[in-house]
């Protein structure tokens, strides 16, 4: 098995483990893990000389990446990392804006895709638990009080969906049978004006503002990269309608969470569905936890955490290093470490 | 004005003037309300012989409708009730059953079609609650707690509708793009074996007992009739699976609530997001009220009220109105008391 690259998984939130057994050995029989430190847990692995695939998810995968990828002196060919694969969509934990001599000419991989139906349908959760006004309903629920209160429409809001991409479509395809309209925002102009599931397609920072300032739901799927970041604070959200649902399910580093509680506890916007924060897990101080129901739906990065979707994205892993071990190739899957996604 | 018949309105819930409102006196320019006794608001227009047209919503419009049709020994066209219109779509508030002689040869239309969207979305949002825990989020947030804790999976669930009628397809048009499966079960046997929202059609009671066995999510869209009447018990409710969800957005005549309660707190059932109940309002000493937030979602029959969703039924009615003015016809929109929709 001496050509047979050792398996090394370096991953946060005790994911290491069950990333290893839904790997399985079938394609490379030793696994190397890190849930902790890589230094001491990669050691062996490092002074091998074996050739590694390396598997990483969370802020520890920097961690992992650094210390293997340390042989950027050597030819490529001769180098330690053959292979990076990131089990999430996003490439913001691994900082490879601080490793470019590091990962220069490693493909990277990712997991995008397998949670596009999951994240569409927590923007439709969150919409739909605000204008059902689910925290009221418990409350009447607790006071054994019927009341019959008028809800509010969402037939014709205006949903406007920045990073606008997988995710977004699949959100649109959701939102068009009830009745909502779809502007999404693109980095780059398309050619149509209008994509299959009726969303409208602009581009640019004009439109973008625009997109901002006259949406009742604002949903932020923006990836992390220096241009995005710190996007949404206080003067940007002081722009949208005060009626305005914000939904974060990109990247915390897009927004600034201090002035996001501030725009909600002031009613410069009405209400807030965050999956993704600044600092992960979100600090005990942060001002957000001190929302209430009605104005605030905080999840724990968990918006498309399911068995099945974690399993379906480990399982592109495989997907992809069968067809690595039989041709050598992964040019169809590459990310883009600069775009960072 | 002696041809033009007077508007005798007569509904529930403190709806009476805001209906007279928003229909206005365009067309009828005597509005006669009733929101508490029908024998001496109606008083006046019983005694000056005019002819009426009469628009009912909830409970109280059985009154109305039993008291201005007591002139039934009289040639139909000597009579004084012209036509009756149910703000809802349902028409089991009116009792029926018991006033075949004084509704005989009246034309009776309904507020069919104003709410479809809302109760499709009403069962999109059930669903999404309990699947992605919203009260477990709930305690998290207020706990301060990060928690990635895994969501229950949707995409492939088994959703059955009984009572597969316009609402039915409407939800399915929702559910497709979340990639659940659906079968309607309708009351008679349809030429298609599927729809064109992906639904597979049955019908007969064999199959509706199936159904209701093999689905994750049971969707009660039955009208009240005396076949339906109770047929959610507790005997019912033990063929469902043990982690099914059962939602009632159809008429709680249908369901046995005490024994749902029981079934629900014992664990034959995971939980129940219930809009209707078999007394409205839910009587204090329900035990459904006790239920945690875990397993129960209680709304008090709003699930489809908006102020959009009410002026668009009121509006139905205007239609309505108008060609019955001017063509003195009602044909195409005439609901059939015997079946109570």
């Amino acid at each position: 098995m001496k050509n047979v690259p050792a398996l090394c998984i370096c991953a946060s939130f005790n994911r290491t483990q069950i990333i290893s057994d839904i790997i399985g050995t079938d394609i490379f029989p030793d696994h190397f893990l890190c849930s902790k430190d890589a230094a001491t847990e990669f050691a062996e692995v490092k002074a091998s000389g074996r050739p590694v695939v390396l598997v990483v998810l969370g802020p520890l995968g920097y961690s992992g990446i650094k210390l293997l990828t340390d042989d950027y002196d050597k030819p490529q060919s001769e180098r330690r990392v053959k292979w990076i694969h990131s089990c999430s969509a996003g490439l913001d934990w691994y900082r490879f804006g601080e490793l470019q001599k590091e990962i220069q000419g490693i493909p990277i991989t990712t997991g995008k895709g397998g949670y596009n139906a999951l994240l569409a349908q927590h923007v439709v959760y969150s919409i739909l638990y605000f204008a059902r006004q689910t925290a009221h309903q418990q409350r009447n629920r607790a006071a054994k009080k019927w009341d019959p209160f008028e809800l509010e429409e969402t037939r014709g809001l205006q949903v406007g969906i920045l990073g606008y991409g997988e995710i977004g479509r699949e959100t649109a395809k959701m939102l068009q049978p009830m009745y909502m309209d779809v502007t999404g925002v693109k980095r780059n102009q398309s050619a149509e004006t209008e994509d299959e599931y009726g969303a409208k397609l602009v581009s640019g920072d004009e439109e973008r503002d625009r997109v901002i300032r006259e949406s009742d739901i604002v949903v932020n799927i923006l990836p992390a990269t220096p241009e995005t970041e710190g996007m949404f604070d206080l003067e940007r959200f002081k722009t949208m309608k005060r009626s305005a649902i914000y939904i974060n399910i990109g990247r915390g580093a897009t927004q600034v969470d201090n002035e996001l509680a501030e725009a909600i506890s002031t009613g410069v916007i009405a209400g807030a569905s965050l999956d993704v924060f600044q600092q992960e897990p979100l600090p005990l101080a942060s001002p957000l936890w001190d929302i209430d129901d009605d104005k605030i739906l905080l999840t724990s990065h968990n918006a498309c955490l399911t068995e099945k979707s974690f399993r379906d994205t480990i399982g592109l892993f495989t997907k992809y290093a069968k067809e690595y071990m039989t041709t050598g190739k992964l040019n169809a899957y590459l990310a883009d470490a600069k775009l960072g996604y």
